[in-house]
């Protein structure tokens, strides 16, 4: 996170974007049940009650615990029972049983959200100094990224459940005629990437640094359910030569042969969505996919993926809009006409991009001191970047220097592929 | 469940019993929340709502889909889900995923039981063949030991939780002076053991059969906390020499130090009970052992377990009372001066005893045909025997030849220690 | 092993029958090359070097060290490395690691074996008492099960060689007619069983005592390959309801669906064996099942298993003959007309029978003090007793009173089913 | 391995260079017994035999079978047995299992060996184009690769053994006063790397490009031995700060508490190396580090790992020479005084060198087309990148643009530390 926010915010507007932020995420819990709230359907997801939890100890631990002198903690176990991965901060309640905590109970939580908010309130009414200012809104930016995982996760519950339940029904769009793939190309050169200047952004966006690039090309648009199909019924899934060694053997080992959340229901392939288990649309842009997956996709299509910097490079001129969690369609969406603008389209929302690039840290990167250093540097080892937010992003969370980052096998979040190619 | 019930009770009674019996488990889950009854905290055990719905699966299933000629189930998916182990009813749910079935929620899975209860209800009223009867007598038999399993699955949840939840408080006992293990002589020869006759048992629990026994003494009472510590104080989990071997691979395997839900707290050892984290009681029966910690007090106490032919056989003279579920204890109690009689005392309830005998069938016993004779039979391998009930068994549920069983290594239940010997 | 040899034995014939077992053992280590003999296929199995080394470490350890005072060790280090789980001799070399230790190699092994028969040679000149003479006649009925291992684990790592290597050639023998299973009744009651009087007996064969037995009737001869394929044939490994339920999570585990060492080759069932990969031969006994398999056979064809009582009453009428080690055949062989006798055929030699008797001490029972006390009954748990030696045992090694005894998973052995009924 | 070689060599040259290749695999496994050549202690080592078969069977599949028409195999098995991962070129034996293929034995591998020298001699004699002398070259590179893992793999299965054997004797040296470490400084900006031009190179080293470097400099010699146990006794083992996230969980799971074959003996750190269990020199660069051991060293010093660009930048003008598998010292050995030259030392040989950069293609890159193409691409995930080679790596085998690559927990192989930082 850096020195998050060189200059001060007025404390009334940050105090509105708090309350917005925070009221959001209450909203996305709400068509959830205390059952639904509760378990843990495997240890990489955490149950809605904790992420509902954890984002208010993190305002709880770093904001009130530091502005207050002799703070009175609402429940002192919470500290160590909502600490997700803090080190410095202490104990942690073992990650895998998480949603063995039944108590407090979803309606306790509400209470401790609302008992930390109104806190947070007064204090930003007193007003804060530069650096705690920074911290609630490195904090709003931290719950944002929950807000992603409360759907991811919740969409990764309920599809264990032979019932197939609904989050949130979504009418029907009208298929779009689609285009093929077009490609935007760069002459590359040295070029310049990462964060620098005013607006927030996490510490692993900088330091700006220079990047030697060869010419390049970037397709104009994701690749489809419809084009992810014609892989599939290629024989993609059991061709080792299509596949990174490790990539291979976690088909093999997990038995894969589509992207998650397909399945068969009456002889036609369907997903589970946030909206029920529907017929595949074959113009929506493919998600779920593992970067094994993408990359595997890129090699049969005769492609690769992006690195990166070419991605980041492209993106810097685009307007940051697209298919976002405020949509509240919480599925990638079919590319519609009109949408194609002069570069690549659909580069941010619907569903993040696998990147070629391993998660590193940036020539010259330091973490922060304390606590909060243990935001982003210590992941950076065998994970990869994802590029662009997708349907559970908030709209404004993302940015063309945001790097997201998972591992490559993993398939829970909206992950899908963007092809890239020399010139 | 063998040929269960000779004769047709009236159905009036049946009716009454049904009633209940059913309103006994609603009761033992009136202390839990929605959130308590989710999750599922080892494949051993099972959420309590999934206790609440598979009891009444089983009623369904066995009962109304018999007697009911097209009958339309409440919920056609259920059928599936709420399947524990029945292969000849067809698939059933992945178990070890229960606690990720977050609907139907807590009310459903009540409604499900409602609606089923008035519709058992109405026939009874229309009245049943001895057929059927005795499959509604074996249901309730059947909700009787998921009650147990409520109480045991529930406790196993809820010790996970850091804030030691209470499920049912209850009230200190004063400690009663404990005279030291005396023994009940008996001259061994050919004896009978299993049931026959009148009255319900289960399939196991016969035919009735000769079995000839060397000279034996059973125990007074069970092994005490007190006297347990002293075991461990002498270096009991540290010595290879008092265990089997498989029990010696477990102690290593997992860091067993002591009892199940012993714990140390300031200094001092606790357990961890359904009334909260409570200093040990040096004078109760201890409980929740494995048999491989049964069998390794009794070599290192210098006798042995009884065999269930022994246990049973100085039963059979006994009253059936003791510390039962309806005292709402749910805790193994002290023995009191003035219980002791002229034979062992607390062979019924408090804690289950772990007798020498593996599991299986006594000659010439053959499981019924059809889908109940999965009840029993196929578990035959692998287990052991434990005799007696606990604080967690309704009081007319057990008896002299009841025959419960579990793995050597399990822990969860109020299992406990009764001493034996040669003479 | 108990009090092994009430009188003492002389020490020539000792001394005479030491050298015939410890020479049969390097006997069935002569065809194996050192490469052959360094690895361990499973934890179960260990390396033919590993069983030389031990069953010479047994007469070092038990003997030598005993008999003569200052005793020095021929290498000191091996008195950990080949210790198998003596907990009171000290540390064990970590057991699944045994294929591991290439030093020392299979020429220092055979040194080690003749240094110790030197030492043993001259002690047994010089005579022993009779304490020490049971020892050692120990380690001689020690030595032969160790003979039998070697056999089946070597078996084992050979069959992972996809060259199918031959371990002895075996000529050809020719079919013979096979009459259906007739049965031996028994009209049960008070039984006696369990080894009395002189004469060598395992601790776990005694004490003899009585069991009272139900009418019952034994088959005639083993259940055959091709009488096993018409279970197969008609579903058995598919059929849930003719297994136990652990049997059923085995296979669906492990992918069972034939015995052990059964493959396709050129579109036909073939069995690796001792002799090479080759075609079943239907009027063979069946070998490598597991106890599940035995159950769920005996299931199937509307039978049981024989518990160890009822197998121990008919055939302490029979002589102790059939297809043993000394045949060099390796396999079992199929009954030869002529060999039908009165009684039950071939209860000896051919395969071990499964009984449906979980292994547990008789009544009375006591392991000796000392080490050797851990020779039988800390193994009395969760595994289940087989009867009548197989075409590995030596001929001298076996007897009504014996109990082999292995988990109800294992194949590895040469295992195999006899039926039995209630009359 | 690309377009491997663009001039053809003369034949008699490759001839020579092919026996002296082979000659040296043959002379290191010359100190091994048929049973150490034998198990495979771990599924990431293979046995010494499957490596002498592995590396001949290479030459036999991609240089005779398509040199010679109507190739008939030496063993037509070995396609299978002796394939690594070319799935290419069909199925592979189980590669856990390598350990368990005991025939053929040692000397038959010989005898492979030696056959297919034949026929590659007769056929360098007669003359081969350019392809197929590039992949003999290949052949002879890929032999060279599978030297040094014959010694890696030999010293992972050597150090199981609680005899400590020694695969060869090594006198002790003096020890050499060392000075702190200096650091060459790079002014950083554009710089080109990958190789280029004539001679022999992997695939992976290609294409040569350029990449913008910030101001660097790299220390003046490896990590040493002494100074890894300052990190060690400060609690580097201990303090969760000083790692990755992903490195700490491993530390935790597997207990490091210490560089691979580390071990104390008698009170004292002792190392287990080729040429058995010594005390520790401290003088000695240290080795057999995992990437997140060399990560949380640099962070604990202050200072970070180099990227695999600065490394090479700073190589490419340093000799190579160094500590090689031809000094037989089979150990890192520390810098001599003299040695010292105006760059930094021991860039070569002793231990490679674990670098900030995973393995990742260059832009540009393409495998070869076929079988040779899964030789390096496709591993390009998850791994880190090593430079400079190791006392078990041929001298002519490594160059400065030599990329080396395992998983960054991996101990086995002789990997070490260099430091980097920020000028």
């Amino acid at each position: 996170m850096g020195s998050f926010v060189p200059d001060p915010e007025p404390n009334e507007d940050l105090a509105e974007r708090f309350a917005h932020v925070r009221d959001a995420t209450t909203r996305l819990a709400a068509p959830l049940s205390p059952e639904d709230c509760t378990p843990q359907s495997m240890p990489d997801a955490s149950p809605v009650k904790w992420h509902l939890a954890h984002t208010t100890w993190f305002f709880e631990t770093f904001v009130l615990e530091r502005a207050v002198s002799d703070y009175a903690p609402v429940v002192p176990h919470y500290r160590e029972m909502f600490n997700s991965y803090y080190n410095t901060v202490g104990d942690q309640f073992h990650r895998p049983e998480r949603g063995l905590v039944t108590r407090p109970g979803l309606e306790e939580v509400h209470d401790y959200r609302r008992c930390v908010d109104g806190r947070i309130h007064d204090l930003l009414a007193q007003g804060v100094g530069v650096d705690l200012a920074a911290v609630v809104e490195l904090g709003l930016h931290h719950e944002q990224q929950h807000q992603e995982l409360i759907l991811t996760d919740v969409k990764h519950l309920l599809a264990k459940n032979p019932l197939h339940p609904v989050y949130r029904e979504r009418p029907p769009e009208p298929a779009a005629p689609l285009a093929p793939i077009a490609w935007s190309r760069h002459e590359g050169g040295l070029q310049s990437i990462g964060h620098e200047g005013p607006g927030f952004h996490f510490d692993n966006e900088g330091p700006r640094h220079q990047m030697h690039l060869v010419p390049f090309a970037l397709a104009s648009r994701p690749v489809t359910v419809g084009e992810f199909e014609a892989f599939i019924d290629d024989g993609g899934y059991r061709r080792a030569d299509l596949w990174l060694a490790d990539g291979w053997a976690t088909v093999q080992e997990r038995g894969w042969q589509a992207p998650g959340y397909w399945r068969e229901a009456e002889g036609e392939r369907h997903a589970f969505t946030l909206g029920g288990l529907r017929p595949l649309r074959p113009d929506e842009p493919v998600t779920h996919v593992s970067f094994y997956e993408a990359d595997a996709y890129a090699r049969w299509a005769g492609h690769r993926l992006p690195s990166e910097a070419e991605w980041e490079t492209l993106a810097a001129d685009q307007p940051v809009k697209g298919n976002f969690q405020e949509n509240e369609r919480f599925h990638p969406a079919p590319l519609q006409s009109g949408e194609q603008s002069d570069g690549p389209a659909q580069l941010y929302g619907d569903t993040w991009e696998w990147t070629s690039s391993a998660y590193a840290p940036y020539p010259g990167f330091r973490p922060p001191e304390g606590a909060l250093g243990e935001y982003n540097g210590k992941f950076m080892a065998n994970q990869m970047v994802l590029r662009g937010g997708s349907c559970a992003t908030p709209n404004n969370h993302v940015r063309a220097t945001y790097r997201n980052f998972f591992y490559p096998d993993a398939r829970w979040q909206f992950s899908g592929i963007r092809l890239a190619r020399d010139v």
